[in-house]
């Protein structure tokens, strides 16, 4: 449909402009072949439901369709589509009287609409590129009007019967009949105009050019000055995020080199903000948390259940507990060698891991500055994908005996251990599991921690 | 008024370059008359109230209004008023000091600041659209000084007796006398050179000519930037709400795809999210909560006590309790199969239904995953438009025993049971007729549940 | 200071360019001078005290300033003022080596670091239009780029010996050794050139011009894109006051049209919203509220003190009670017709009217809905500036018992109930004064209001 | 590497256009030279390890890195390796045949995805100036396609044999077989249509030329939006502050003049704005607040624990409570004669000077308004660097009994009187020796104050 649309509204001024009458009776048939297939696309669309923009429901009332229709587009439809040309060669025969039928064929440019509306709906489909989107359209319309503006210009010459016109720097260019040679002229007028190049290799030479210059030259002001706007738009759009990464990285960076930060913290500091601008893409949670209710059910469930599920803890536990607990976890990217749990802290959160490695540490305080930290940080046993931690303590009421440290970059389950308690005193019999669970592997684990102690 | 400035200030300048005098004298009574109408201005703004910037207050007394006049704008509007060229005839008879005559009639340029302010307003007035306000001027502004200069410039070689001067090349177009083909090629020029398209066939040809056209396109250069600058602010607004849902949309499809949502639950996170984005538009709720008090009150009762009046549980109650009520509900849309509340929630709020349908589902989880979500969903009975729903569980204090789900778009009047309960306290009378109602009715109801129960 | 630079940087390329060596004897006193000036600024450097980057402090230790004088621009500075020429001219007498001159002479556009710091002293002067400077800089870069431009073009003329230059073209116009001409039409070019018009009249003649040119041209191209883009920065910020307001007055709107709200509360609402815009302005709550404690408190108590002291309830109140009142009063400015406080509100908060009026209205709810708000409204009395309400309920713990309505846009101050017990609680001899003073007046009033009950 | 692939890229379509076939029997070899070391990088990127953007992990293994470029650019890189003109001279022998290689040469242009990498990096690399790297990016694009036109422009004319070509124009600029002057034209004619100069000196003279010329200035239409855009972008970012600080400065003077504060009030005011917009930079204590727990504590040990080891107080204290408390520590820049702590405030902050002095004032009361602010104020005394205000209060849970108020800009720390409280309860011994310490000196202060009361 836009291909037809985009075939009678190009072709249209060209057929104009460069085709001798003796020309156009072939391509008559052409012109009412199109102009059948939008009278069939008028029909088509009393019988297409539509959006109604105040309530956003569907409307399928035929009655109330057609009368939507007529009421808004139907008479410009109707009046692009009626083949004046044709008729006016039916009833008298004459082809001389053209000015009146290329001012009614303007009607036609009425089709333009539909490609406006398609680039809207392009613009906001996002399987195609934003960028190339915008782009593709600026072009259509800069390549349009060039070539509208290259036809009329011929026109105009061509009817200047008489008169020195801007074809005659042109006849020396050799055949004046090869209708490719003179659009070629025409349209390198057109850009070279449109573009503010000027040459002057061809110019006005006598009134009505210069008026008609004078308003080509106006408007393409404006149409360059659109085309400016819409490229610085797309340009911020696309350095925005370039921007924002630079400017968090050199705050990190003014702070560091202001108060003389040892050489480790200063790395430390730069691959934490570096790495927090790049997790944040893939940083889920605030999306998730946008999502009504129901949805969000259902997608934590997806995410998080079998992660869930793996853990010791959670083993034999029923499906509907977890459920609940499991849209209560947040997800979260941790940087290495990020302390996740501090020793001593109070027991507020459980965290699973989902993917990466946690490692416990045992940090002892020194007496002296010996190490630049003034702690002997030793690593006692490293975790992975599937298992928990913190839940010793949130389930015994004491404060955290380890300090557990990222290795790698990890994503953790964090669940408050309110929640996690709250869920245990609503099913009885789940709690009884979960407290079997847990002394079942903490009783290994202690034996095998005192047989060895920190 | 405005059409008679743009009048007088669009033709001086033509009329100084391109009219001989003895044209001027025909002219002389058209200048006197709008001269006159000017004048009647200056005597009107005497009584016109004023709105004081400090205070924001009208201001009526005359004597201010006189006083504030004649400090400010009075002695540049009499200036552009008197009729210099008159006045010289009357008094001399001689019509060759020219000079003098046009650096007085300059002051007639102080009228364009009518033409400023009334494009200020109406940029400011919603009725006409911004972007073709905007255009509409930086057109005038554009059109205005490129008029200016083609008389300038042509005056310019008028004025040069002798000397070459580019009118020589001009020459070769004909009829020298014929003022509107002068004023074309004049206008010709002065657009090929703000356009910066510069043929290159009409150029300086002595010095004086050389300084008009650098200071020209110096200006122009400034004048572009203007433009360019206008207009990438207009295409940047208009563009922004499609990037925005473009980006809201590309966040959501990331997430689907980084997770591999299957395929229902990716349609309805993609679904949910292009709904929100037009709901935004018909979220009144942030916009009434921005209304003060008193306003609030009648806005909210005008739209939503015709709804509420409706409800069965709110029959025979008095006007008082309902429009206390009516100030403290929350307007919202829902999107299609959106729960509304879940089953086993807690009795928190109470909803009305404006329009749409909503349906009482009651799920049932299996033991296995045989279905999707692991839930089987009965569908029990359909609300609409008038209903309400919630209030059972509101007004026993239990948890709510079904889930409540949208079956179209539907719009919910949100009360908070607290604020129910708030209401029922303070009007005792009021507050038996509500549990009267709620007791006739759920009695009902309650019986053929129980007669076919779930 | 500033215009000895801009004279010597403007003369610099023009004395090289268009002067022959026997004019240039006579500049050299005139250099010699100026140089002597920036030699007396140099010393003058050693004895200004400076701010510290770090530490923000005012350095006034001389050997500090030295020090970081020397490292920095200290070299460039002597560069740029040593007098090459009359130095040149002193040892060996003659005058031909130009080309190690012009070099040198370079140094000379260093100066130029001492504008541009002008310029952005001036940038951040509020006493300078912020519009005006930023055009006024980016002419002067304009100019001065042309400027330089033209010099150089010319220079390259003279040089080529022999071949073809554009200066061939250029001998058309006259008397070759006027400089006045000369430097005429070399800035006709440079600025024809700069702007991209191109007349094409004079141009490139040999490989030299051509390479010049090409450079020259791709400089503009950035050039144009720079003054563009600031001034789409200034327009896009001139523009965003006027679009704001656009858009919360769109909002309005669209929100009455879709709801078709009554035709007297429609305007209500469009009034509210277009008063808040402009109010907003006047609205200096939040940046007193910004200040820091002991700015704030000194100018609260010159703002609000002498209203407070009118008050009837804070005659005879010690000085410290109310400058500590003073500093917790909240200045507001209400709309015309704004209910202030509703009958049977809760006594949160006493209002002192600062200017305007306010009345008392005793609102009765009619049965029908005989009035569009259901409420007969009868106007009891109205306060003025000066005169306080709310204090009533306040002091008696009760419910307001009427609605206080403005008439006129007002000024108020408000107060809250637990602010001010509080005060009275601090100082007990000013309670006792608030008091008395509140029961002298209250008792006149409801005598004559028992009189005439409502 | 960089610019190996610059050479190419640049130097192939100088080679095409310019050179004679018989010159390029010499550059083969230094074409396949490059040519070997392109191959090179590809074996090389076999063993590269690569970040999958899925898992932002390192991924070494050499299967899965081989199988992700081979699925990727693999042959694209090749296909931009394989010397075409030497293969084909090998196994034909003839040279003729220049179109197919020509087309397949382009595959060279596949080399810029590197150079545009490399762009990207610099752009996000803090060591250069962004403002400078996207200019010099801008700068190349300008440069590389006004050289890619410039050879392509000269190829056609060479290949049109017989037919009239703008090389005829050329013809009269002398020595037609010169290498250097020809490629200056024709880079002339390319930029002054690329910066849409357009002298027309230079200009397509058959069809084929004007087709190339319409098509570059659309182009170049594009180009120039595109440098526009970007320039727009960077000027709007670098005036972002400037602007910020006259809005902030504007409100202020605004406020200041509309209710005619006193000249000393005003002066206050507006120095307080100055500076916090200057201090904003230098304040660190909402970067510090972003970093996580571990790095957090890390940084504050670094700054703080020197400031905080030098107070009197916390002498002989263990590092352990001395760490825990400098977490808690919060830094702030104040204003010059800021009151920090004002009399009988409560005693909920405790201070330390890091820098900068702040005195102890003793404020009276007076009854009349003598002075300004109606109060007497006496300095006592002035701390500095090192000490320690407000705890005797805190220690003592009394009301300030001074105001504390700063001389110079001061660095200050601020401590809430909780923390520390807490901090001793946790660790009795510290607790003990800071009581101690406390005593000790305030009992020299105090006797040396009973002697001088204020």
């Amino acid at each position: 449909m836009v291909i037809l649309v985009a075939y009678s509204v190009w072709f249209y001024p060209f057929e104009l402009a460069f085709l001798a009458p003796s020309h156009h009776r072939g391509l008559y048939l052409v012109d009412v072949v199109t102009d059948l297939f939008f009278a069939a696309d008028i029909l088509l669309t009393f019988f297409v439901a539509y959006i109604d923009s105040k309530t956003n429901m569907i409307v399928y009332d035929s009655r109330r369709i057609a009368n939507r229709y007529l009421s808004t587009w139907f008479v410009m439809d109707v009046a692009s589509t009626i083949p004046y040309q044709a008729l006016y060669l039916l009833f008298t025969g004459r082809q001389q009287v053209w000015s009146c039928y290329s001012l009614l064929g303007l009607f036609r440019f009425w089709r333009l609409v539909r490609v406006e509306e398609l680039f809207k709906r392009l613009e906001k489909n996002i399987k195609f590129n934003y960028f190339a989107v915008r782009c593709f359209r600026l072009s259509c319309v800069a390549l349009f009007s060039a070539h509208c503006a290259a036809c009329l210009f011929f026109l105009l010459a061509e009817e200047n019967h008489g008169g020195k016109t801007w074809i005659d720097d042109f006849a020396k260019y050799g055949d004046e009949t090869n209708i490719w040679l003179r659009y070629t002229v025409a349209v390198y007028w057109s850009a070279t105009t449109m573009t503010t190049v000027g040459y002057g290799d061809l110019r006005a030479e006598n009134t009505r050019e210069r008026i008609f210059i004078t308003g080509y030259m106006l408007f393409n002001l404006g149409l360059t000055a659109y085309l400016i706007g819409n490229m610085t738009d797309l340009v911020v759009e696309s350095a925005r995020r370039t921007m924002e990464y630079r400017k968090s990285i050199e705050v990190a960076s003014t702070f560091v080199n202001r108060n003389c930060l040892p050489r480790r913290l200063e790395e430390q500091v730069l691959a934490y903000m570096s790495l927090r601008f790049q997790a944040e893409r893939m940083n889920q949670q605030r999306f998730i948390e946008e999502l009504p209710k129901s949805i969000r059910r259902r997608v934590c469930r997806h995410l998080f259940l079998p992660a869930v599920q793996q853990v010791y803890l959670f083993k034999d536990v029923s499906i509907g507990t977890l459920t609940s607990l499991v849209s209560k976890l947040r997800a979260e990217y941790m940087p290495p060698r990020e302390e996740v749990i501090l020793r001593k802290e109070g027991p507020d959160e459980v965290y699973i891991i989902v993917s990466g490695e946690v490692e416990i540490v045992s940090s002892t305080t020194t007496g002296g500055e010996s190490r630049l930290d003034g702690e002997l940080i030793r690593s006692l046993e490293s975790l992975s994908s599937g298992d928990m931690f913190g839940e010793a303590a949130a389930l015994c009421c004491t404060p955290q005996r380890f300090t557990f440290r990222t290795k790698v970059l990890s994503q953790l389950l964090r669940l408050k251990t309110a929640m996690l308690l709250e869920a245990m005193r609503i099913n009885h019999h789940d709690s009884v599991t979960i407290i079997n669970n847990f002394l079942r592997v903490s009783i290994t684990i202690y034996i095998s921690y005192s047989a060895n102690p920190v």
